[in-house]
Parts: C-alpha cells; structure tokens; sequence
C-alpha cells in the first residue's frame, strides 16, 4: 500500500471505531417513545386481564389464564417506573399522556402501589397454576384493586 | 310478603340472572380492539430489546437484561396468534393494522414462525440468567432473526 492509501484506510477505520462507540452510547429513547411503551404495556395487561375475565366468567381454560397471568407478573416486573423518568409528564405516545403530574412528586406511594400491582400479579400466577377458576376471580379482583388504586391518583380520567 | 312484593322480587331477580348470564358470555373483543392489543404487545416486546440492547451496547446490567428477556418470553408465549382471528385482516387499532393478507392463509408457516420466536426468546432468558453481555447479544441477534423472518413476509413495511 502506497501512504494515501494507508492514511486513507487508518482514517476510515478510525470513523468506524468512532462510529461504533457512539452507536455503543446511543441516546435514551425520546419521550414519545417512552410514554408509547408504557401506554402499550398497560394495553397488554389490558388484554390478559380481558382473557382472564372470558376464562372465570365463561369456559374456563387454565392453559390460557396461565399465559395470561404470566404475562401480567412479567411485565408488572419488569421495570414499569423506567417509563416514566423527569421529561415525559406531557407528550403525545401513541396519544396524549393521561399521567397525572403528582406521580412524578409522590415516589414513596407510587413505588409501594407499584410493588403491590407486581405482589398480587406474582400472586395470580400461582393460584392460576392450581386451576380453581375461583380462586383466580378472587385473586383477579385484588389485582384490578391494584390497578384502580394508581388510576385514582394518577391518571387522567379519559 | 304480599303478593306484588313477590312478584316484584321475583323479576327483578329474572333480570339480574339474566344481566349476570349476559356478562358471562360477553361478546368477544372487537377487531379494532385485538389490533391494538397486537400493536402494543409488539412495542412492548420493542421497549424489551430496546433495553438490552442498550445493556450489551453500553453499560452492562444483569438484573435488567433478565427482567426484559422475561417480559419477551411472557408476550412470545402468551398466544398472539389468539389476537389474529379471521376478521382482523384490516382494520385501525391504534393505527392502521400493517399485516399482510397471506398471514392468515399461511397458518402452518406462521406457526412455525412463531415456534421459532418463542423458542429463541426462552432460550434468551436462560441466557441471560448466565449474566454473559457477548453471549446476550449473540441470543439477541437469534431473537432478531425471528423478528425479521415474520416481518419480512406478513407486514408492510412501513
């Protein structure tokens, strides 16, 4: 290789090193993103506990209220408050946030409602593992307590 | 009780059973409804990867790597085919649906698609037990694969 050309692949390889490095502390997602995700696990937990609810109500299927429960204590696991860092109390997701602004202030109460909400999601699947449909309503019901407790103060009514 | 109290108590009764029985077998969601729930669980299956991916890339975290790669296999495992039923070929949840009409044609090659998501997706979780960021981003990179093989022939792109 003659100088420029080894000036030229140095310099190249030298971008991409950099290149990667930036791509290796990529920028957090942007707001939008962050409430679009959290505005979309709540729409999953949505749809288990409806799976649910068809199962106690109806035909009851433990394969499916098993799944079901499983993917609620999932998610209530999973980090549910990284959602909602300083910079996302207004923006448009999927649509307008519906957060109240005191869950950005009330940390304690919102980490100890949240950590019942994962409690009783914890909770569900192992009485939905024994298969006694009412046992899960009950345990179901509890849970939607849960629910509604955080939605009382820090959603938005829609 | 007198006769119309009887009466009364007696029909008012009839109605609650009857309100009751029509609870219990509640029409099924509506397709607007299962696309949303589709197009959430993708996002957050999205969020999962996203967080990952960040935790290979940059700064490392064990117990956040597990916590995501749990939340994918709950949602891989959970029975998304449930929310593609005859009906749902087009239609807006929180946007547009942008599957492909031949996803609901091709039931034995969209079966194995999905075998092959959730296979890869539990075997994340086991991976990521192991704590091992190179051996997290190689199951992510399998992950993807799949992903990317069920994209590629049932969604438009966007």
């Amino acid at each position: 290789m003659n100088k420029s050309i080894k000036t030229f692949v140095a310099s190249t390889l030298a971008v991409l090193v950099v290149a990667y490095s930036l791509d290796a502390f990529a920028a957090p997602p942007k707001p939008e993103k962050l409430i679009q995700w959290r505005q979309s696990a709540y729409r999953v937990i949505e749809w288990n506990v409806a799976r649910i609810k068809a199962s106690v109500e109806g035909q009851y299927n433990k394969e499916e209220v098993s799944k079901a429960a499983h993917s609620i204590a999932a998610i209530a696991n999973s980090g549910l408050d990284t959602l909602y860092p300083a910079g996302t109390e207004h923006g448009k997701g999927w649509r307008e946030t519906a957060v109240k602004p005191e869950l950005f202030k009330d940390t304690k109460r919102v980490a100890e409602l949240s950590a019942s909400f994962s409690k009783e999601a914890n909770e569900l699947t192992k009485v939905a593992a024994g298969g006694d449909a009412a046992a899960v309503k009950a345990q179901l019901g509890k849970l939607a307590k849960t629910c509604k407790a955080c939605h009382d103060d820090y959603k938005e009514s829609e």
